[in-house]
């Protein structure tokens, strides 16, 4: 059940580093995180999976030294798209008329509009919308990390641009987000383990409109 | 299992207006929403979830006159904080040291750096902080409902400042980033059940870097 799940997961603070997330659980979480839904079904951002040891490093030494970066087994970097362009809507169009039988004028006209839509629009209104995107499939592999006990610490607690040079994102289009080492919690020495979780009580959240 | 529920859900198109999401199910999706990660514990939005149908039929004209809006039993609208305040944040320091055994000076050090960051920032560049995260309670709620076989569909297609203004948000700190209709999809006249999940493939989306 999620809601087991979500109650048991934690944002890790210290993990064992002697043990390695299984690849079939990385695959299943990078599999979550594919099946987020996202506008238009534009899918705007890639996940780099980082294992090696010199990169991951270099990223905790712009990551306020959090040790979850190099003590995890692997570190998902989700970084979006820097901006909408004519040659990306054209091949998620591409995609979805070779896999839905054909390219239909509705399915056409639809893009056409967005990139009336999107194109004009300033970088920066593009990427922070490319942002939540890649936010929602963020929450999808944490979601399925905490199905099969897979640790994660779901981090924004970086210089992004500092994560882009050594990833040499910028050159692809891309700009990193968030930040989400996979792993084991330690037995000990986490001081977050075992704390409540904390979490604002839902009818303080939620308002209902009968 | 998360895969099987996210293969199972879609952007419903067409729900069955005769249908209600029973109570107890509603509450699941707004727990999950709970359960989410936010950056620092923050939870920086809140949850309207509306079954009057004036107010729907209003919102209805503003979100490009999507029918899931008034034919789901339930609209939930995601509203993130307009802003970062003092006072949001120290209730958020107080409930976490209620709830932890009291106010430790690493807990209260913690929050005095986050306000120093956050509060002197523009409105705008905290607004789109708090509503990544409610990205990724968003992301919860969507989950949440497939896994109770609520059909659900994703919206950003409306006009925040319309449904901000229906709803009265703005006075209340709020901004409107997301509508999630809840309900059950009817048998027929949705285009879009059926047609196959189209996604980009892991070895586009994904680079291992090792």
């Amino acid at each position: 059940m999620l809601l087991d799940d979500l109650n048991w997961r934690y944002a890790t603070k210290k993990m064992d580093p002697t043990r390695t997330v299984a690849e079939d659980k990385v695959t299943r979480i990078l599999q979550a995180a594919q099946l987020a839904p996202t506008s238009s079904g534009l899918q705007p951002f890639e996940i780099l999976v980082v294992t090696n040891p010199d990169l991951r490093a270099q990223i905790r030494a712009v990551a306020w030294d959090q040790a979850q970066v190099t003590e995890g087994s692997h570190l998902l970097v989700f970084a979006a798209w820097d901006n909408y362009t004519e040659a990306r809507i054209d091949a998620v169009l591409a995609q979805m008329a070779a896999e839905r039988g054909g390219l239909t004028e509705t399915l056409s006209a639809y893009y056409t509009r967005l990139k009336a839509m999107y194109l004009p629009r300033p970088a920066e209104v593009n990427y922070e919308h490319a942002a939540r995107q890649a936010y929602i499939a963020f929450a999808m592999a944490v979601a399925q990390a905490a199905e099969d006990k897979v640790d994660v610490t779901p981090m924004e607690g970086f210089d992004p641009a500092a994560v882009d040079e050594i990833l040499g994102l910028r050159a692809r289009g891309l700009r990193s987000v968030t930040l989400l080492p996979l792993g084991y919690r330690a037995a000990e020495g986490d001081w977050l383990q075992g704390l409540a979780k904390v979490r604002r009580p839902l009818d303080q959240l939620v308002t209902r409109l009968d």
